[in-house]
């Protein structure tokens, strides 16, 4: 699992008086920093392979301003060149969010699906959801 | 249908040099402040009924700053309280993402969800998804 | 002048039920989009030339969700290699920002200052503050 | 002195691959959630007093993706009513930003500006700028 502690931020909040819904993907997209350094440990842009393919949000519980969330990913699946994540955004223990991301890895200047490498699999099979479920 | 013309902001853009795919929802959210004014015409946040539940988000091809884009909105069902929304945005002629959006339709003050009433069903009649298909 | 008109989203509230002033930075750059397309127009990232060296916004009256805002855009100064902007934030009559902002035009490769050309002078002339004064 | 350590998301980022010049305000916005909660310790939206009047940031390194960011933020001015701070944003020991913000106190319902009370200033004054100058 990888896990960031979020504070949010009163520019995330709406005039519904709770975090607006477009955060979230910004917090989850914030909270993938470790993968994608996975994937690209020098974090040059011109290098970057994920390029997002679907997103799939509930929103489960409100979000508010004023205690810390926690973000928590797992590699849900890894594919050829295909990776699904899912994630869960919660707050003062209640789960909030849930979420599922697919990104496709592609070479960086074809942008043509490329095969995840056996390197990075081993990284990744870390992880796995499967972890989280035999808890 | 609803339609809103929206030209990509520097800001929206990220380091791999096109739109971030956390704009999307910004830009899908900001295309329905029609629809918002159909359930609250004095659109006083103390009033507000739409929660977002669920939405789920294909991106089909890159988006670029330097043209505008096209988000298109259709009413795709309407429950007893629910609302389920296909959205597309377009720029020069492609499709770069298509997504599903679902809201319940609740009580301001107790949350509890609310059946949406005849008056506003008439409304969402006219922007329903089979008129998209029967073009 | 340069003018854009622009339609606040429920995402750049916040929960003071106002526009967030962190939005007028956004609305402020996405609003200099035909100023950048003068130095750069093809608008493509590696030939950029325009970096920001300060900002100083006024924010003089709240921003609400609901109406359109007008942003304007003056020519203040063009120094060798700077360009100083006035700005302002319309709402319902009522002036709601003033800003200053510099750029400096940089060599896209070397970043060091570089002279604004006599071509670019000329374009830029036409939307020059005084023609607001002496309005 | 206030502190917050940032960690940037790629959503922050822009086309020019390094941090936009608008996720600065957000930043230093984000960084004054314990100076928000020393005038409004409930954090409720309702009672906050502080109403921001101006800000004016110097940007003066580029800020990059990879590598967290620190946020100092100090207390520079109390007036009757208003309140100036002194913010700089730092990565990998480069000042990147300095700024100054300047709020006033505000009675939550009449609008009407309010003494500053004792009490807060008492805290405010262990986080003033001559500090940072003593050091």
């Amino acid at each position: 699992m990888f896990k960031k502690i979020i504070e949010p931020r009163i520019s995330e909040t709406d005039g519904m008086r709770h975090i607006n819904n477009t955060t979230v993907p910004v917090w989850l997209e914030g909270s993938r920093n470790e993968l994608f350094s996975i994937f690209n440990p020098t974090k040059e842009f011109s290098k970057w392979t994920l390029l997002i393919v679907n997103t799939n949000i509930n929103y489960r519980n409100e979000i508010f301003f004023g205690e810390d969330v926690e973000v928590r990913c797992w590699i849900k699946k890894i594919g050829n060149s295909s990776l699904v994540l899912y994630e869960e955004i919660w707050q003062s223990g209640h789960l909030c969010v849930d979420a599922e991301t697919t990104y496709v890895n592609v070479d960086s200047t074809s942008k043509k699906s490329m095969r995840i490498s056996d390197e990075i699999r081993i990284v990744l099979e870390k992880h796995k959801l499967e972890e989280k479920n035999s808890d």
